[in-house]
């Protein structure tokens, strides 16, 4: 099977706290004439995801530390806002001017510890990464399985800048119902000759591929990858982190 | 439009220098019923863009320099490997034990400088990446679209690993066609608050899309992705590769 399609699912509406997000997608799908099929990788970004969880601040709710208030005076960014980033932060990787490169309590690398002000409705508000983005794909894969009655797969996604190269891509940051890396470790290739440890990040290249249906300025925060072959497992987007030991770039 | 087909082309033959690779991707498509539409995305490994450019060495023929002969001595890859991944590199970014991260002459930073013995017949054959990929892409698009009648664009691939996350993932190191990245400064999000500045590198996610239905063991080194909007532009990959002095993580 080498045919996929890749759809967004149109119509969602604006997901506040409490929200039934499973229960959005599938009505969304079915106001599209769509339903899920059995093995469908279902691509929810980040933002859907925290909002529904109520993962939101408002500036003037936050009460910076003296250490914010600090390093505001060297950033663009307000005291709350630096706060709210260091709270959501297991440590600094790169704060230089007005970047702050942080490892999250999840142990991702990225801008900012996740924390996002586009896309967010009312005046200082602030979006923090879901708490636990495996539980939050978990939640929707179960709740979607049950609903078209098929077995699938779910990717919180988000974009993440990279060393080296330019522009950001959408990565894995919760996964759920497969494994995200794919290891061809020991495989052959085809001169009969074992190939070099090759291992792919196929959830990173899943939420890759869905980002090119999404859209940051429309409403498209969820997509549909279907016929890709994944392989089913109780996969964690944890597999996608580097061990500290094993980085050479930290 | 927000419906993506991507389907690898099956059926491409053993690929040798000389070889007219958008003739072989033609032939293979043709007997595969299908053909190109306007606006398609042809995504082509480097792997057999270097094989048919002749990109190929083998061990037998590199007399190895005394510093490779000494690095040899440290490491899993013999003095001739290590000759040629140093003739390919502008610079080392890291070398620690058997690990050779370097920057190749392109600019592109990646393990070995991309030569790569896997899925390379003949005894001691190491693949080197194409001289100028852009130029690669260049010449493909511009085969596949006089002899199909479309407007196209074409992605370079091959797999490189990145720090901080685990597995390797498809990205593009030649582009001609489309603007590699898709810059969002300045728009408005659906709250008609301006985006913060993001910029989705899409030839790279294209790459990590072309790359799910293409396989190290099966012989599919070319995929066409259908229905994504690209910015039609004279790109470059050039474009992708972070300047040193913006690069935090160098």
């Amino acid at each position: 099977m080498n045919d996929i399609r890749i759809f967004g699912v149109r119509g969602m509406p604006e997901v506040a706290a409490g929200d039934d997000l499973p229960g959005l997608i599938a009505q969304a799908l079915h106001k599209m004439g769509e339903r899920l099929h059995d093995g469908d990788v279902v691509a929810v970004t980040s933002k859907i995801v925290s909002k529904a969880e109520g993962r939101i601040v408002r500036e003037q709710d936050v009460v910076p530390s003296d250490f914010a208030v600090a390093l505001a005076q060297h950033s663009n960014k307000s005291a709350a806002e630096i706060e709210v980033i260091l709270r959501e932060s297991a440590r600094p990787v790169k704060m230089i001017d007005r970047v702050m490169i942080m490892e999250t309590k999840h142990g991702f690398i990225c801008a900012n510890a996740g924390v996002d002000r586009s896309n967010v409705a009312g005046e200082g508000a602030m979006l923090m990464l879901p708490e636990d983005p495996d539980r939050s794909a978990e939640h929707i894969r179960l709740a979607l399985e049950e609903r078209f009655g098929v077995s699938l797969a779910v990717v919180i996604t988000d974009t993440f800048g990279r060393p080296w190269r330019v522009g950001q891509t959408n990565v894995a940051i919760g996964v759920s119902g497969m494994a995200p890396i794919l290891d061809y470790k020991g495989r052959k290739d085809n001169h009969d000759r074992t190939l070099q440890a090759t291992a792919i990040a196929v959830a990173d290249e899943l939420a890759g591929a869905a980002e090119l249906v999404m859209n940051k300025t429309d409403r498209i925060p969820v997509a549909v990858i279907r016929g890709y072959p994944y392989v089913r497992a109780p996969g964690k987007a944890g597999e996608l982190i580097r061990p500290k030991h094993l980085d050479l770039f930290q």
